[in-house]
């Protein structure tokens, strides 16, 4: 996550992800619902790079985190043992709520196999609603992006 | 799946499921990845009550079914032991491709928990390339919706 | 499951599950691990058919049941679009643990693809302690097994 | 994986596995199939570890592995966040199968959570029927253990 003079181009977070015979199915490819795992791996790594833990903040704050929604597109089958990147890039940062832009490649190709917009919510763990992001979330977001 | 007189409303086709200990997380609720997994099992068997079965459609025209694009709604969760309703309507009949809506609730409520839009790609079994849908099931298809 | 004297048979509980997609594997076959899943199924519905609901226990006892010990062999193959058959036998009631016998084979076969025997302890949902079993579970177990 | 001088002790490879909310079911511990998968993952990446890559053998000998048999004692919950050490060491080396044993415990912690022993079968792609292991895969297999 390097930040230029110009303050515009941030390098996406990414993640290395291996698929084993778990991940796919007999179609010969990665399972389609899969990707949702990587994207969730990679976005969990990408906050604890920031020093945020999803447990700690959850017990701390009362705070969770809930996928709220998602629009994915499937472009080519990742395979079997294929090493993958999958990025992670803050698209908006609102009041109660995170929006991320995902892609899935091959560690040796700029292909994309799998694209992604993930809205994730913020809500209080005891009754589901929607609250405001902890303020070391919000801060740390907001010196690593742009938005 | 009823016609009425008039031919447009169509009654969606519904599928059970039983929410268990492996399709939740430790946040209490269903993972959001497993939503997919129910509105395949849906679609499927869906087919299915069309007289199309998928092993047979790639062994007799080599023909199979790739998700090529989902946007996915996470409304409200879904709880261990829930008994839900998946949907399958379709919205769009391609050459190539089909959309569907599918929503998720419990049996005992029309709150939806889960709403999708879900485009279906035929490719080609060998290369991986898109392939007009059989003909055997883009009638069948046909029959039985208003699209 | 022993038949004694009198003629009591007690025929195994039997649950159904379908094999989708989401079940497979690049091999072509179901994913080893998932057989788990499938014999969790097939035990909760045991528990469901004599009233006993996991939720309900955990709410009004502080009990929950956790996999202790699993010894599995994995004989044939299940292959996608499936429907087989998980059978559950109690063969041991202990006072804080109940020994399953579990089978899977297609619907249509008596070959098993797959054998178990199961130990479940029954837990402290507060310091994941081993507990006595409910009264209820015990007395609808002993009334529908010969252990 | 070290032999010391005198051939008997072998260090077990080590594979570290990260647990996400995907590994997780809402009893608030990981589910109990899952470490099935750990497991997996830390065999292939200690064949990997060793040269041998599982598509290339099926590609170029027909050969894959299959599980046949699992033993697993479930001792004590892995957690939301934890990382474990996947631990895999030889127990047998046989015609055509491998017996591994393996534990799970966490990275700063020597409590085993999941202990198992695994036998691996290797079988024609084609048929499905046990054949001899590869002989690279021998070789290598003996090279690193002491059986």
């Amino acid at each position: 996550m390097v930040t230029t003079a110009d303050a515009q181009t941030v390098t996406p977070f990414l993640w290395q992800v291996r698929i084993y015979y778990e991940d796919t199915d007999s179609g010969g490819v990665v399972y389609h619902a899969n990707y949702l795992k990587y994207m969730e791996r990679a976005r969990t790594e990408f906050l604890r790079s920031l020093g945020i833990e999803l447990d700690r903040t959850a017990q701390e704050h009362g705070a969770v985190f809930a996928v709220r929604a998602v629009q994915l597109d499937f472009l080519r089958p990742a395979l079997l043992n294929d090493q993958l990147n999958v990025s992670v890039e803050i698209r908006k940062l609102g009041r109660a709520s995170v929006d991320f832009r995902q892609e899935i490649s091959r560690l040796d190709s700029a292909l994309v196999l799998c694209a992604a917009t993930v809205k994730i919510a913020c809500i209080d763990q005891g009754n589901w609603r929607p609250r405001p992001l902890p303020e070391n979330i919000k801060r740390e977001i907001t010196r690593v992006s742009s938005v």
